[in-house]
């Protein structure tokens, strides 16, 4: 096997084989078809393939990946192509095969007495949680691009998103895995079981490995009542301190039934505000800090609104929060979320922005946040930080606007600079350097500096117990 | 490496330096003092060992086994030895001390902003969960053992208990581990994040692994508020299936607030009755099967006690439920549960019991009843069925008392007949052999036998990527 490799290997002889199993529809060479399933999100890397396949289904992933593992070519999986640390794109040192899954959407199985759905790894996140809701049911994974990730991806990355607080994270929403391995062999894995503790849970181990153990296939995840009633408020807060503390009584007053808790700094709004069409400020003046919260209940009784009102009048008595609009019905809801989405937006039209997923402890965030824009405003006079985000699980996308009229090359430029001073902050605070988008190719070699050598031993181990060849996704996650 | 074998091993002198080590106190050989913990729970095998070992911190943890590892000789780990499976007991093949942790029984942390816990893993379950009572926070497993397991093995194991539908395995509670490998190394894995994407979830390999892949030393857990109102209620209803339909009402009528809920056979009320003293029948006539259930709210309005009502009534006049009583008050509620832990004290006083500890989907529990109890009535005429167990998950403790009169011994000695049955069906309805218990020793061929050849093949080249000596708990879960 060790004479197999990238460069000796026969690509034309492997896309033949290819193309008598996928058919033409399932292999893609030209540039320009290809040239979006190169691109990755950040704009910073550029993928190379000799071509792409897009297999129809399970049996075709597995009988391809077994030509690929034959030939000695390694693969890269990929979804949605939403990711934002570089990992679904091949790299051209690797001279990997691109797999796109995106024909392969179709949900299996929806059962709601089970409350359990299967789908596969090609479905687009929002039918999964359209095909919920038509039984009546919920999945709650909600994500910015969940209009064209696929839930393959989001396995793969253990995708976050707002409902983390009340729902958990993907890893937390997986009942069972279909998966391709390295040499093509098809580990079913898919089960509805709530309990089965017959020998290793080897979902966990492919749930957020980026596809470097092998390949997601399908999955069952689990589903959830549907809300029956949601409050929602936008409310200006006095500071990062009063909203852990706000944050705290919301759910302890609402019986923990607080489904997200966003942060949100004035700066956003402004950008949200100024390119972002059909926003509107909810509140009369301007505030420093805000927080858009979110409580859902099972059981329609008007309650919600109550405990909403009481623990907002209460928390203003008590010097946390300013002012506060509730909404009055779905519309105003969607507009206050619009407003969330907005300032993710509205960065794109203010130059260059340095980005950090981070989290640290909730109780830390206030702390957090105090020293690292102090170190970054020193760092980068005039720099325009937005630090935003799901408070109610520790993590802040500390992302930094260009200072107004810079250089936006120059200032990028120092990308790695920053983000290494603030990874060294959040890790002093036993914080994570990357809090949801995953390790990808982006940040291999930050994560090893701040893993214990031991972790990064313990996953390379794994690596080599599962993909012996590094046929799956090589040169990301795990430092070669 | 390959010299060294626990027949080759110097005990002598790795007695010597253990004891040098640990100290007189951390090495027991001494046959009578040792025998409790070499018993296992089901009174079918008889553990060995040259001596035990009992560290009083992990650091001590680490030296041991390092010194274990040296010497080529393996280590059986142990909590409360309160484990099902034989999976906490060294056999004599193996040479292996036991690592009994009981001394490492230190609470290190509360943090009730960031609801987490960490603690030793000798750490009483019982013990765990008043930490966090006195912090107003709850750590929600429950089982009949919390008085004396441990949350080590409960890690290990990845114990189910009473309150897996609401909050979750005990893997579902976990936020980090500390570990101690099998060479020694401590695998510094605790953290209190609830995003954390930096790289392969280790965690979920140590978890339910029942230590063949290293020892687990500490763990950080998450906690929850506290339920300010339970309302719970013992119910006669008609059938296995009503029970599944009642089960899907209280969990939309309550807001997905159901806490418990547990399937009772009638023979199980006679037994608790009959044998264990301070058990009434709380309802006027005797009934085929139960359902005792707990919903809990974190909001003390008095509305789950009307939710209950309500769907009880409603449940009633669709023919659902013929009789219930709801608690009116702590110490009633406590007297329904004491039936429910009394019909598993009941069956030791009914001759030899052959036990299963099955899952399957929910939905199809009711077909898995008539279809096991037609077979094993067919296979023992006059057995005693006593099924009962956590219907909210599928999993049914399929426990089979003898016929009244027969052989204790003879009937004992057709257990493996028996469970291969039962167990037949239950994987023919896409369950697990072993849904909360694990399989240790006792189901290790078992489950050979079912498991596909794959995944008894990665869960192999995970053990060797992380013990590639075999010293961690040898033989147990993954087949030799």
């Amino acid at each position: 096997m060790d004479t197999l490799s990238p460069k000796t290997a026969d690509y034309d002889a492997l896309r033949r084989k290819l193309t008598a199993l996928l058919g033409e529809k399932g292999v893609v060479g030209d540039a320009q078809t290809l040239a979006p399933f190169l691109k990755e999100q950040r704009g910073r890397y550029e993928g190379h393939t000799p071509f792409m396949i897009r297999p129809a289904d399970t049996q075709e992933v597995s009988r391809a990946v077994a030509l690929c593992a034959e030939a000695g070519v390694p693969l890269v999986p990929q979804g949605g192509n939403t990711g934002l640390v570089a990992g679904a794109v091949p790299f051209e040192q690797d001279g990997a095969l691109l797999i796109n899954l995106g024909r392969m959407n179709r949900v299996r199985n929806v059962d709601p007495t089970d409350y359990s759905i299967t789908v596969e790894a090609g479905c687009i996140l929002q039918s999964v949680q359209q095909a919920a809701e038509a039984a009546d049911r919920l999945f709650p994974l909600s994500l910015g691009a969940e209009g064209s990730c696929q839930i393959g991806g989001n396995l793969s990355t253990n995708a976050g998103g707002i409902h983390v607080l009340r729902y958990g994270n993907t890893r937390d929403l997986v009942l069972g895995l279909e998966v391709v391995l390295a040499d093509g062999r098809i580990w079913e894995g898919l089960s509805a079981l709530r309990k089965d503790n017959t020998g290793y849970d080897l979902k966990h181990l492919f749930v957020g490995a980026e596809g470097t153990l092998g390949i997601i296939t399908a999955a069952t995840l689990k589903l959830f009542p549907r809300p029956r009633e949601t409050a929602v408020a936008f409310i200006a807060v006095t500071s990062p301190e009063a909203a852990v503390e706000l944050l705290a009584r919301s759910r302890a007053a609402s019986g923990d039934r607080v489904a997200a808790f966003e942060l949100i700094p004035r700066i956003g709004l402004d950008f949200a505000l100024r390119h972002v069409s059909g926003i509107e400020d909810p509140l009369g003046e301007a505030h420093d800090w805000y927080v858009l919260t979110e409580l859902a209940s099972g059981q329609a009784d008007g309650s919600l609104r109550d405990v909403l009102e009481n623990l907002l009048a209460t928390a203003c008595e008590d010097g946390l929060v300013i002012d506060a609009a509730l909404a009055a019905n779905e519309r105003q809801a969607a507009a206050f979320w619009r407003i969330r989405e907005g300032l993710v937006e509205g960065q794109k039209f203010e130059g260059g922005s340095i980005k950090h997923d981070v989290s640290v402890p909730v109780s830390k965030v206030p702390l957090f946040l105090e020293r690292a824009l102090a170190l970054v405003k020193e760092m980068v006079p005039g720099i325009r930080p937005v630090s935003f985000g799901h408070l109610g699980d520790g993590n802040i996308h500390f992302n930094l606007s260009q200072p107004e009229g810079a250089d936006k090359a120059d200032y990028l430029a120092r990308w790695d600079e920053v983000n290494h001073a603030v990874h060294s902050l959040v890790v002093e605070l036993d914080g994570s350097i990357s809090a949801e988008h995953g390790i990808g190719h982006m940040k291999v070699t930050e994560n090893a500096h701040f893993k214990s050598p031991l972790e990064i031993e313990m996953m390379q181990r794994v690596k080599a117990a599962l993909d012996p060849q590094n046929l799956m996704n090589p040169g990301k996650v795990v430092p070669r």
